[in-house]
């Protein structure tokens, strides 16, 4: 197989693992429906509202699996403008789309860490796009935003000439915030699981709570009550289209190492959640120095959780934030700001008994005016 | 293989895990160095402090080896009492502890969260036995303690004839507790990566801090600094010994719903992060319910994480609280007192960048004093 031909099976395995959440999580309401029928009556007769919980988290897949198939329908070849891999594949798509039952076995060995990431989809979807991501975006995406408006609101400069990046955009909403304050953004993402849902969002959905989905609705442990895994949230909480006029906004699909090579080309790269996403960090900190123009600013958010540690056959070089610091200072950026332990979520479901906490470290960092090419 | 064989064999196997500690914790930082030596020397640059951490971390195996050397230097047939399937098989253990390195692959098929569990004992001695765990044992030992106290230091018996029951008993530290406060009081384990390591500080050691443990040294990710991942712990920060004259206290190994047949044995039957261990909690509850004598009580601590939620073969039925609770009542308790959503943690690392935050349950119920055998 040539490079277009992998890419080709791994943009329709992608497909397949969306089509896949359906069965995949209606097995689980099964498996422990099973378990149920399994127990003594006596058992039953102390669990009597179990099959009806059953019943509404079914509800909730099904509508999840709806909210799936639209963004499944848009999962158009013209997504991805600067890749031709997919041209001539329209019809192949539309009809793989619409075809039954995705066999997990067969061509594409669809593994249960395949379905976390649509699991995941539907998390961050409450991150970036409901209202109950509001808490989240504020602790992570809101420092972010006020060091970059500290930083450009008073420059003579037009907002619409002031170029950011997002690498790791994710579902796009950091990239559109700072689209809608004014600025020239554009998002990057690698991951076809948030690419797909990404343009789903940012270019078909035309109103406010336009989709309902059930975001926890897989998630059997740590409940307070079934309500809070039945739990129905909106989305989106905006227009996603809704970008002020004269302003430059883009999705890039692609790996942010090689797509971003040419020199000096940004004013400003904002990381949050992304820079522990490297097989080599070093290579993240040597690309950012590289695109910003002297005088340019990095601002990054997040914690160090190492997206490639412990998986087999992956390359991952594991800093801690100490060593970090230094390997930042011998590139050459300078310390404008630093603040550590500020606590954040990550696609929290407010209501679990189990919650996640990162303490996370903001830098603002620059490139000195006087760096040469 | 008949089950004495077969439990003769989980023994031998859970050796086998301890004593492959070492190699398997030093196998991940040689990847580590591998890795680096891959780098450019520009990269190498960047980073020149990471070979010294390195060997740190390398130093701090080593403790941690000694120190699981320590516990299977103890693990003689004679901790199980009741258990008959290791009599004649002292010198096979002594052998096999004294011999060199195991072979992962050979009779075991030692896997990597086989390995997990390990860890988790040098994280689990943080929790129950050094000054470290101090604030996670007042978040969740705490209020058991504390309720405990209330319903039997004003009582007409001597405290040294209330017998408390600690079902997933862990390392022993609650359980210690109880009898240090005068209680007679038995901790009851089923899982052998606990009970080993329990026997072995609760019996052969002698003095505060007798030993050093580098408990986060193979936590690779979400470090502010080297020293964070280096740091030592000592242990014990009390002398389990220390009980007073009079009371009772054990250790008994075996499956909670198996070993607790006897009705209406039990004063008091205290849970912290136990319940969700079972295959079927409504079991947890029938045992508890039958083994407490008419007017005692249960004092339960802890979230819902069960245990075998997508283990794949292994039933698992998730309850909500608010099921569970419903459940709780029709077995016959009444609520003495319920508090939900209290902070606490397990076994966390106090420096990590990320932190598990538990929303936990107290429940006080009480076994009705009418209540019929």
């Amino acid at each position: 197989m040539d490079v277009d031909d992998l890419e080709r099976k791994h943009f329709m395995k992608t497909l397949a693992v969306f089509k896949y959440y359906r069965p995949y999580a209606l097995k689980r309401v099964s498996e422990q429906t099973e378990i149920y029928e399994k127990l003594s009556e006596r058992h039953k007769a102390l669990i009597p509202d179990f099959l009806v919980a059953m019943q509404n988290i079914k509800k909730c897949i099904e509508a999840n699996a709806f909210f799936i198939s639209q963004i499944l329908r848009n999962a158009k070849p013209d997504i991805f403008e600067g890749d031709h891999f997919l041209s001539n594949q329209h019809d192949a798509i539309e009809n793989f789309v619409k075809s039954g039952v995705v066999n997990p076995q067969s061509d594409f060995a669809i593994t249960s860490s395949d379905l976390d990431k649509v699991y995941s989809v539907l998390k961050q979807f409450v991150r970036d796009w409901s209202s109950v991501g509001a808490e989240e975006r504020k602790q992570s995406y809101g420092p972010v935003l006020e060091e970059i408006k500290k930083l450009y609101w008073s420059s003579d400069r037009q907002l619409s000439d002031i170029r950011i990046l997002v690498p790791g955009a994710g579902l796009g909403r950091l990239a559109w915030e700072l689209a809608n304050c004014g600025f020239s953004c554009q998002g990057n993402e690698w991951s076809l699981y948030m690419l797909l849902p990404a343009y789903f969002i940012l270019n078909t959905c035309k109103k406010v709570g336009e989709y309902t989905l059930h975001p926890w609705a897989t998630q059997f442990c740590n409940n307070m009550t079934r309500d809070n895994q039945t739990a129905a949230v909106a989305v989106p909480d905006v227009v996603p289209t809704d970008i002020p006029a004269g302003v430059q906004f883009s999705m890039v699909a692609g790996d942010f190492v090689e797509v971003y090579s040419e020199p000096e080309s940004w004013d400003c790269v904002a990381t949050v959640y992304f820079i522990d996403t490297a097989h080599n960090i070093l290579d993240y900190l040597e690309t950012i120095w590289r695109i910003l123009v002297p005088g340019g600013y990095w601002i990054n958010f997040g914690p160090l959780l190492y997206h490639f540690a412990d998986i087999p056959g992956q390359d991952s070089i594991e800093l801690s934030y100490e060593e970090l610091k230094k390997a930042i200072k011998l590139v050459g950026f300078e310390s404008v700001k630093e603040e550590v332990k500020i606590p954040s979520t990550f696609t929290q479901d407010p209501n679990s008994m189990l919650h996640y906490h990162y303490h996370c470290v903001l830098n603002v960092l620059r490139k000195p005016p006087s760096a040469k090419k």
